[in-house]
């Protein structure tokens, strides 16, 4: 009884150690000491490990005794990474948003798959999902301008959703039509590929996105002939969220060129930017640079 | 004779009976009141459960047994489009507007085929056309960024339109006889895919469109080197229409940046949008707007 | 002798009867007149049946007896289109202007081949060059929008062609080099379809422009990771056309905006309109007005 | 003793011998007297000539005899563009400049491949990269209209290049991950094609980059539904170079529109004209200008 009391007491003083909480934070969130920095590349050398030890695994190319190995250090890893995401969790005053950010959840789906595998097979491979970690990369290296051109695209992107949402809907519609259509008129030729709808719609999202595997071919006049129509308009849609995102990057790069310096009047500079970086006077503040400075904050995940 | 006089005059009644024209109105054409929503809830899912059921049939998964079952779903959601059919053209004062309308249009094909079905064997399978009216979904839940980005996207391909008409007509020209000079070189191998020119027009389309199946394919060295020149060609005629919707995405992007309110200067706003949605003041006439009004009074169809 | 020179005195009369030549002018190059619409009518018509000849030729599915007739028919249409073609030469005042014009080599090589395949096998097929004479639709059912569009994709295409042929040039050292890379890399691998470089730059030309048939696909690993490197490179090359037409696209529409009627300051006038659509008021001459009032000229061929 | 002292010296005459550098920079660097322009059509024919010869004994076409006359021509080149090589590097002042250029990486990479065959076998077809110096043909020619587009093409392309970067980045992140996946799904299927992790990545991307060979396709069910919404994702990516490329080539264009002349006030001039060539008043300079100015040294290797 005592003893838990003890138990209990330590653990209290570990989850309010302010201190403790503070070096963590320097060292897992931070890059700019010598500790954080030389975490962040063990890190990084760990994921880009992680991520080759399964595709060796699947290329059979070991002998079998090298199986056990391959195994162990995968599990040391998955360790690492586990240990990683609760002192993440441990060290900061809002976990919440961390857990429930982009970085938050592809660092728990980046452990889970393998405790997973223990009860069902196949799901080992799953933490292939670590790759989306190495995003980091570019903060740790602090390659800014890349930050900002992906930024750009991100923005550009997310401007554009909803009309991509629109367009995939519509889209959806037309391939389910076409691939039923196509169902009808090639199901009934022998040793026909389009044995069912669902491998019809397949066909017609291959043949619409000018995949084109070849798997699944129309055979009777008819149903080539509605192939050729099918192709044609995938060929005028395949222009639509190309224009979508063209339009939407034209427009950013417009905005990108009206950011003027008041005092020497140049322009050119980075929505993130907050001085001019020719003379140094303060810039106006624009709409993309205020949503850049709450995601500023959570970027460090 | 007098039986059918009081048939008649019923009937007449009903004709005119603008009280409960009002009423189905407000059930099938809104979706403001609480019987007008559920009434699209029960359309949606009776239209999703329709195509899911002949997605089902075609995968033979089920036992004979069930097909019967099947089969009588089908008709009895067959019977609810028809009655919704003749309920809308019921209670509009203009029904000709409606009926030739793209989705009075459509939902009479909706309900066709199944009837067709009867006398003639494969039509059943056009009642996929049913998924097209789902693209009401939009409207039933309000959805209005999306619909007004359908619109932009609805009017920079309608603007663009008379340009990939005549982009078609070339395509077509060139297709044609890039398929007859394959079939004059390539016909003569053995065993050749291009053993008619409609086969060789068609491989024309696969492979200017970039679909490029394979199951027909060149052999010998002219075929492959006049091929390879198609492809050539292919690769900057996809640039056309790209290019074409691109532009037009761009200037009707500027258009919208336009719209600038004159009261608080600010600008972003909506073809469609009345009054500015920072200080409320009222917008410019444009356009586009004037055009929407005219659409929006048929956009209930 | 007094006969030969009977005849010479006929000719020259025929030579330099201006009132026949007036009439002729207006039948074949006009579409005003009754007389002129009909013969424009029947060449079209006479083309379509012309191509759709060749089609249905190459199909087989006539009886043998037919093809005697179909033969009579190709020759037939071939002489009307012989004579058409004399009958412009000879009606204009300057021949070599048309001779040399883009419909005059069609028209000439539209005939051509026919009197070809007398000496020649094969040549017959050529005469499908006949479908570009389609073209001319657009001018005789005065379909002057479709005109306009098709001017200003022309416009866009010639502005960007020096981009695109640069960027052709590039392609072709590309596609030679990494063909003839992939020749040494899997030109040894059992039954494989490397077999020379000519075979291995189609190959490259293939994957390069997306199309991707897969009659010749690599086995190799390395192989597999250089056609991944190529296809990633197409990826990236694929986008620079299009940015090439959709730049100069914008950049037109641009300039067509531009097109401000001095009286009641509205836009959106055509490149060849000469007065304001709204108010009737001349508007300014531009550079491509002064480059189609040329070609206007030359258009009626 | 003395013998070595008479060759030093004379070696010592040659490495400062001004005037023959001077002559030998005329002759290869430079185009425009007689000799510098044979030099350079000759040398261009020898590239050609020589990519020929890879080409033509590749398609064992010859008898083998002829092997051997092939072989020596190849020497005999090598050893010409050996020379040229050193002469180019002797006749600079600053011969570091040109050895780490562009063209002076191409042009010692021309050459060595022969000289390593003799050591390694299959480097032979290295020598390919010949054909990348028939770059130089714009300049021999002064075909300066293809070069200010290529320079263009270039700017764009430079400009886009984080940009891109970070897309690729991006896109092997993804690939990874929908290989693995697909490994995971497909693998256990009979005589499955996802047979390691590496080739689904390969197949992954041929699908996303819409070049679908077929060699590789998905066969379960569960397979070919991932596979769609790969193939509808790549779709969407497919848009995003594109956009980034238009988007600065439109920024490019509009720069290009705003060199306006200070007299005549019309636009159009090249990023490198220096005078108006409506009225030969002197322009202002731009960025790129200067950017070309240093650049325009260099491109005469």
């Amino acid at each position: 009884m005592k003893y838990f009391s003890i138990l209990h007491q330590r653990w209290y003083h570990f989850l309010h150690n302010e201190e403790l909480k503070q070096k963590i934070y320097s060292i897992v969130f931070e890059s700019d000491t010598p500790k954080g920095k030389l975490f962040d590349i063990i890190l990084i050398g760990s994921i880009v490990l992680s991520v080759l030890l399964v595709i060796l695994e699947s290329m059979h190319i070991f002998p079998h005794s090298a199986y056990l190995v391959l195994r162990v250090v995968e599990y040391v890893l998955t360790l690492f990474f586990t240990i990683e995401y609760l002192a993440r969790v441990y060290c900061l005053k809002q976990p919440r948003k961390y857990i429930f950010s982009f970085f938050g959840i592809v660092d728990l789906l980046a452990t889970l798959p393998v405790y997973l595998s223990f009860f069902l097979h196949g799901t080992h491979y799953l933490l292939v999902i670590r790759a989306f970690r190495l995003i980091r990369i570019f903060r740790i290296f602090k390659l800014f301008t890349f930050i900002n051109e992906g930024n750009l695209l991100l923005r550009s992107l997310w401007i554009s959703a909803p009309k991509i949402f629109i367009f995939f809907f519509f889209v959806l519609i037309l391939v389910t039509s076409m691939g039923t259509v196509m169902y009808a008129i090639e199901g009934d030729a022998p040793n026909s590929q389009f044995n069912n709808i669902p491998n019809s719609i397949y066909w017609a999202i291959v043949t619409m996105t000018t995949v084109g595997y070849g798997d699944i071919t129309p055979v009777t006049p008819v149903g080539r002939f509605l192939s050729a129509v099918i192709m044609l308009i995938g060929y005028t849609i395949i222009a639509v969220p190309t224009g979508i995102v063209s339009a939407t990057m034209v427009s950013e790069h417009k905005k990108l060129e009206k950011r003027r310096c008041p005092r020497c009047h140049r322009d050119g500079h980075d929505f993130e930017a907050l001085y001019c970086k020719y003379c140094g006077a303060r810039l106006k503040k624009t709409e993309p640079e205020k949503a850049n400075e709450e995601r500023r904050n959570d970027e460090r995940f």
